[in-house]
């Protein structure tokens, strides 16, 4: 099987995202990265593709010169992942969509609503697909997870806890030049959202893709406890599904102990179930008067849907690498059985959709926040 | 050192806190138990009497009766356990405070308002001690946690994070004769709170008690899944407390996998703590910046306030009847230093004051989600 | 019911042990402590009993003048606690089996072979019960993995894993006066073992009660890590079962990080049991072919076995204190259905077999080490 | 940089690991699979050759071949991968090696010990290198474990407890067909070691590793539980180090509940470590007299040794895989790096040593058991 021809914006010498795609592209051999637009000048931008071994005639000082030219070539990029932040999403998906190649774009989906609508409309007008990188989806115990709960061995959604706090702006390291939290705090970069936008999304995502349910509304109350912030580096909000299930969510950037620490639970009628992100291996199940259940990634009790996203036997731990390359090589999939004019977004393939959700998330949870966390609908 | 004489209101045949409070007076062997009303029938009361191998003749038929004759023995109890269901708290109290006799009284104080107000007035007029077991302030652990917190070892406190879910109430108990169920899913029995009530105000009462916070205000969302209950066994809320810490509550009683998960994370602007009730000997401490580390009860790291209150080695666990026997260790030495006259409440224990404390957190919650989740001020 | 008249010889001011089996004998209330002979001089055993708050005519100065004095009593003892360093366990014991009173041991059941072989005989010829406290088999999930074995639910049992790592030992407390270390590291009161007497004691009797197998021969090399240290303060060996299963068993008083990490592991050949003494609310079960579950006492799954000799619902940790009561609890029942000439050993109650059992296994250890750890049969 | 062109021995499309050395070998894009001889036949060969995207011709039959024709190409392989059964190894090893193509061996080194001493001879010949993927050592956290012993964290080392339980021999898969335990309960591929070979090695490499010790002699007890199997499932041994270290080493294919249970624990004179495979981002360290402390992967605490091998932040897990990767992007390193006449192996890259150790140590084990455990020095 021939490997996709990839090209990458964003994801320069100092990224943290930019590697992980990268990795991700390749853990499963399905994608060949030949291109990019990797930094914001073309100095830089060379420098970190001949870092990577990319040819210099495809090192671009920027995305509009790389969709362009690469649009042109008989050998050019057919996707491109998108690994910037995220004010940059919007024009740079919208650049590669109409030129007919496939994107790959990191979320959340924009940092402005209007953004978003914009994009949202690209996509449905472009010939080509645009793959949202919610990764934690891509993690097998959380399709386990979403199996179990669609089989309806939970019975009816009750309640969802979800929370995601992690520690590291609990001091300020955007007053000490770590680039990361610089663009984090931003709003100009970030969008409206601090936490809720960089990591509430996940959990906002995560809960709705197991449980198979949408928020209706929430009322969200964010805080900044970093001294000089603009951004919420603390959210916590209650959640109103449609149907009748309510939840928690919280997220956090000020919690010390917490490195990436997305959990997830999940209780309904007749039982419960349990995730958390750094031991992803394992999922608890209760059936409501049984005892507690540890089901492991290919192990006793795993069902199709996490074994076919899984390489290794139980045991041999996999990561967050392989839940990432997960949404590639469904991405890989896509692309190859993609057709012009067919379906956008197929199996479990987070796309727009789920980044028109996210955003209108974030967007709640300000509106939310600001009138003294009033319930807001999504 | 004598035993303190005590008698006991409630705790009957099946009960099951009665038997708690029994092996709690035992543990550190400052109690004798010489007394009861331990049922709602003078038949019942009596076998119940006896099966703990009372005198017949100090077995009453209801907490009237045993107060006026105790009083009128010169080897009266001269403290008094009540552990009936929530509506009785009050009168029960009132009728042993006013002859002179301490009262060590289970939790919520009461199940009105009303009642609570009264009782109040009553402690404050009584010549004798009023204990409220809020049981897990006694694990040696929330002590250290405790004092840590006031050491400033987290610095100022930004968050908190309580939870407090169990699953017993998943499907309908109360439907089938089982009458720990029947009572805590009875308004007039419980009082206004169902899940708010019973666990809800150990959770609220714990944060308090370790990070030494009030809660200024509080927005709830409660809710009644079991078909045909009319008490909430799910409760969402977001606190803020004064000061400016922020913080989210969450009880449930249908969270299936879940047997008693009170649970207390703390985090402040240099670290952060986590304690777990169903594994007490254990204190996680995060100093922002180093490894996590593990404190245990008796072990490196604990500090005074946990091993004054501990019995034997680190490793050897200790658990929930140690806790709760360290109230009534308490409760002793408070009952062996009191004059009359003097201060009502010392040290540790919890009084009229916690107690008042978590009438206004349930009365707050039910108020707030009646209007929506509005915020409510305490 | 009547409570038991109950003695005590050891357990003065400074020792760990004495004061664990008074909390013990207390918990469920069916012993009352009357008197001691608590401490090496009749000074400080009165001191210690009167601190206890024992009549001093009932404190005495040797086991000898206690035993005499209070079998001549109409309110005597009925039964004794021998909780002294090793050494003293089989005088003590015999100066009250020949008077008719019942004995509750500490293990290991002496320091040497001929004083265990002498009270072997003084315990048959007794007209009174002898009890060893090999507290562990009183946890309640270690009845109920006895009970799992003995159902059958693991198949035939191929191999156990246990081991007893602490970490105390690590420097030379015996040097700095500390009085467990001091005792527990010499010969002359401990016996031939050091640590395999201590805890490995513990271990072997663990892993015997609840397969239900005998350790046939065994192959031990132990070591000593402490600088001037004559007893073993590490172990390990092999053991091969009689019937065909094998095992490994470690104890060490020189592991850092271990408090008191008793850990039991049992393979059969169709399911697998995991218990850790830290932990000792949780039973891991391993169907063979089925995930993992986790059983935890008084909750789902938990059969009679263990549900008999818990106290409170699951989720409310019990400890080592209630593990330890229990055998009390069962002495108590013993004592009260005791028949002059009937059984001596009724139950689950380990007793002189296991105690000879104990003191064979030490024997074993020490003579296999000593040869250069060829195997030694029990 | 450019991608070292890389072939592969083995691997075919029922093979487990050689898909895991493809995954090991593409995460960090320094290998680039072009050639392979995939399977035992020309025809299997070349379907799974094709299935994986080579190019037809350089599908090969037989290693032979491939090493023939490879190292005649401008464009041939630089380097292979031997993932085939054990006994295949040397000649195959000596085929690449004989024609200057770097080796990558997967362990055990050989089958025989005349195969390995014969391989020895070739390595010490050969102008190429050749690495063991002895993979547990490539995970962050034991590099982090073994800088840590290596910069005296622990003092002196005194105890070593090692343990690799799998349960997937529990029943005889061998007999249904399973040809994972067909070739590995089979002498003839398998060679004299069971779980001792399969598993064995690997917890005897990494105790070595980590400690920097060497195993002086071992006492071992070998078993075969499963009906009909010629091979150890299940193995029991006590090791004593160079230097006076002792400890433990059990390894198993028979115990239900453990997946791939390899764990660690060091205790030395003054600190104690543990690690254990299936949560492999956590390293648990206790320095005597302190707290335990959790380290994480690229968290605080973690050493350079550890950082340098890890790819993404603290609490996104990196697994099995990584860990793998890790040797295969330093066998990259040392491959660019190596120049005729260099030295072989360097830095941490198992090489023949390590492989010529375990060869020991399966013989080791397998003579000392039929010597009913007799201590057999290596």
């Amino acid at each position: 099987m021939k490997q996709i021809r990839l090209g990458m914006v964003g994801g320069g010498n100092d990224a943290f995202i930019g590697g992980v795609h990268r990795i991700a592209s390749r853990i499963d051999g399905h994608f060949a990265l030949v291109a990019g637009a990797l930094s914001s000048t073309p100095e830089k931008s060379t420098a970190s593709g001949q870092a990577l071994g990319l040819d210099p005639d495809r090192c671009y000082g920027s995305f509009e010169q790389m969709a362009e030219a690469e649009a042109g070539r008989a050998d050019g990029i057919q996707a491109v992942s998108i690994v910037t932040p995220n004010h940059v999403h919007a024009a740079a998906a919208e650049a590669f969509l109409k030129r007919g190649i496939h994107v790959i774009c990191d979320k959340p989906l924009t940092s402005t609503m209007e953004d978003a609508a914009r994009l949202e409309k690209a996509v449905a007008q472009a010939d080509a697909l645009f793959v949202l990188t919610h990764n934690y989806t891509g993690y097998p115990m959380i399709r386990q997870a979403q199996a179990m709960v669609a089989a309806g061995e939970l019975g009816k959604i009750r309640v969802v806890q979800v929370e995601y706090p992690q520690d590291w702006l609990t001091g300020t390291p955007e007053k000490d030049g770590v680039k990361q939290a610089e663009w984090r705090t931003d709003p100009a970069r970030s969008g409206a959202g601090g936490s809720v936008g960089d990591i509430g999304t996940h959990a906002h995502n995560l809960a709705c893709f197991v449980t198979g349910l949408e928020v209706e509304e929430l009322a969200a109350d964010l805080q900044c406890f970093g001294a000089g912030r603009s951004l919420d580096d603390n959210a916590h909000m209650m959640l109103r599904f449609r149907g009748g299930a309510r939840g928690m969510l919280w997220s956090s950037q000020v919690a010390p102990g917490n490195e990436n620490g997305l959990r997830l639970r999940v209780y309904g009628e007749t039982g419960g179930l349990e995730w958390a992100q750094e031991d992803p291996n394992y999922l608890w199940h209760t059936p409501f008067g049984a005892p507690k259940r540890l089901i492991t990634r290919n192990g006793a009790g795993a069902v199709d849907a996490s074994t076919a996203v899984s390489r290794i036997p139980g045991g041999h731990p996999e990561g967050y690498l392989e839940g990432f390359a997960n949404i590639y090589t469904e991405a890989a999939q896509a692309i190859r059985d993609w057709t012009p004019g067919g379906d956008k977004a197929p199996g479990h393939l987070p796309g727009i959709a789920a980044g028109m959700a996210g955003m209108r998330f974030i967007d709640a949870c300000v509106r939310s926040s600001k009138d003294n966390a009033a319930w807001v609908r999504l």
